[in-house]
């Protein structure tokens, strides 16, 4: 793994710092946040110190999303839910100060939500649909990557 | 792949219905949101019809993080912002009405975030840190999980 000596989330990888450890595999850790958002708000880190997501490689991020499942399974989300009206979550990684990122290590959170006061206050200014602004983006992004 | 004739993003994915596709692989589609909450927002979705996270096997979640840092890449972040200064971005998927999740075949949001104006509003209503409570909830989880 790639670590740095300061930062908290490292040193919790190598056990300097205890933690509430949920699941643990060769490239990620999980663990509960001790500063929940909501019971069983939990976070999944890869071994592999890198600041944001496009850092990480990505073999360090191929248990990620196999581990939030289980996290939710283990939280109490129902199986069967089709109406979408038991334990909901948000799963999610923030990218930089503006986008509310406090610790330069990535992680992904898991945040259980079974009341509107708890858990992720999700805002949503949508802008309205304009094909022909979407449509110049598209060109410029698949130009980008390189289509 | 499992697909639902009425759903809409199993539409897209079948090509019934255009969208500004960004990346393909066998197991994912990703494309621009037609109601972004900034420039670039776009969707990464399962070849897999599946309402919540937990319900989509893990083979058709291995692409996901892989392309969502291909997009970020795309949409202009910096590869080296050690300060987090550049453009952000939020990383999100949202399970459940209570989460905020709308349509309900699984879907991951890359959102750029460039001012606060853009992009996802993040509201943090954190608890207080009760190391009690932890160490209950984390002896029940442990149970929940087999360990």
């Amino acid at each position: 793994m790639s670590s740095l000596p300061t930062c908290i989330f490292c040193k919790i990888i190598k056990g300097e710092i205890p933690c509430f450890k949920l699941f643990e595999t060769d490239t990620v850790l999980a663990y509960l946040d001790i500063q929940p958002l909501s019971k069983g708000h939990a976070l999944i880190i890869p071994k592999y110190h890198g600041a944001r997501l496009h850092n990480i490689p990505d073999e360090y991020l191929s248990d990620v999303l196999p581990i939030t499942k289980k996290i939710a399974k283990a939280v109490g989300v129902d199986n069967d839910d089709p109406e979408g009206k038991g334990i909901g979550y948000n799963f999610l990684q923030n990218n930089g100060r503006i986008a509310h990122q406090e610790v330069d290590h990535v992680h992904f959170h898991v945040i259980p939500k079974r009341v509107q006061t708890e858990g992720l206050g999700v805002g949503w200014p949508a802008e309205t649909t304009d094909f022909d602004k979407l449509k110049k983006l598209h060109e410029e992004l698949l130009k980008a990557i390189g289509n």
